[in-house]
């Protein structure tokens, strides 16, 4: 039962530039948190890119769908920034039919010790095994139907929308 | 969908002694390692006991399937030690049927930074919701059925038996 | 023998906002960062101010010299962001003499679990209590007379100027 | 200014064995621990042993003290359990007259994330470079003089005899 991983950046990633204090992305951490997991689920690990979910264009999001489509596992895990979470879910499950694809991210940056990416990367990978074709956004502990789900701003939590 | 923690201890829970060097249990982590991971999914945390598997007794093993039993949730995470956790999900499966009940742990203690702890305990919030019921072990990513896991000690991995 | 630390903001102190994503302060976390380092030295810690070095202006400089000048205490720390360190250091040792004064930072907020602060604070600390009265830069593990130090921010590292 | 650290072990270096759930010493830290305080003073670090300091024998006493002795740098810091670094302290006094030596440890393993290590390391580095020729034990945030200290067990910090 093999597993794709697609990075897209999102907070996730995000690296503290200390010559000029700002954030920035460099490499994904994914592989250094699945061996701090000890995961022992088969996964690849490929970057699309790394970016914040914010300056995400259309054609972003097309790539990110077009290569869940061509993926010839049918579990597949989208790193992906919070803010923009759900109109990408949205465009993939307009494309991708047959495979369950679990999109997720981090509120506080895995460089940041007190980090939530490791809690929900261990919950996407649960989830991604288990749960039916279809996509999904999985946050907090819970997973969500990417069409009934919202990020809410003012909390930084995912909430279903009805 | 709410979901109970049985925490029993094991290497998740360890401390470090500063006065005379050793490994002892105090309190459980869970809950801060819940607000670490900013889970949102109900969940209650018990605490039945805090030892290290491999000096859990029967008595030890009837008091954690009892309590499975009594339970009024049909999704339950039971923290344990590694050694002998293969054998208390043998004794719960033979008392609980119509539940699905997912057992984790740790090789790490989660006051180690590099812990393997949140990733499991991510995953199992992930397990406990999806899987059909059942008594399942959930390490490195993975999940088995109480009947077809082992410890692997030379390489500190679970691996199906057959 | 007393020593006064005066926090004035710094990368030492920034937080990450998980709500937009950017840097900010709130609290100072030195108090945090004695009792991690099990510190017994007899400190006391004051707030003046939590600003980037990089937006501080005169005033702000006279206010840390003058917070010095008034302090009982003959060894004081100043928690400061590395920008412009130097120059307030100048305008300090221009207006106090019979003092030791460090001045000290981080080039990694304290938040983010790899932090120089940690050990930047023990060297600061070990240096109060043992130079002459003078005013010094302490980052790296060296300690600079104010008067002979620059950051090299190229490199993002202190060094003597001849 | 140069400065030697020799490494004999102690709790500063301990690391936890995932298989047994024992603590044990491999190789030490001590570079790690210098990267990540950005240290830039010039120091060279030599493991002369790596042990658990309530286990030291007169003769591994004796050779801590022919290492100082021999070393062509005046500035040494010797990390050390905290058990029995004041014999090991009285030791070095009685041979080495020259030097300003440091004895250091910590009250938790560096890798356990919270541990005091990186603090006293860094105050070390600053007492090193300022105190007069002595032997010296630097521990949390304060230093004391060998024949002027002794460990108080039941509350784990180091104070003056008189």
């Amino acid at each position: 039962m093999s597993i794709r991983i697609f990075v897209t950046g999102g907070t996730f990633d995000k690296e503290y530039n200390e010559l000029n204090g700002a954030l920035f992305f460099k490499d994904t951490h994914l592989n250094e948190m699945l061996k701090l997991g000890r995961c022992k689920a088969p996964i690849e690990v490929r970057t699309l890119m790394m970016m914040d979910s914010i300056d995400m264009t259309d054609d972003d999001r097309e790539t990110i769908a077009s290569n869940c489509l061509k993926c010839d596992l049918d579990k597949i895990i989208v790193t992906h920034g919070t803010d923009t979470m759900v109109e990408t879910a949205k465009v993939i499950a307009g494309k991708v039919k047959d495979k369950t694809i679990i999109l997720t991210g981090a509120m506080i940056p895995y460089k940041f010790g007190s980090s939530d990416g490791l809690f929900n990367l261990g919950a996407a990978i649960g989830f991604v095994q288990t749960l039916p074709h279809g996509v999904y956004i999985a946050m907090n502990g819970r997973f969500f139907t990417w069409d009934n789900c919202r990020k809410n701003k003012v909390i930084g939590e995912f909430e279903e929308i009805r």
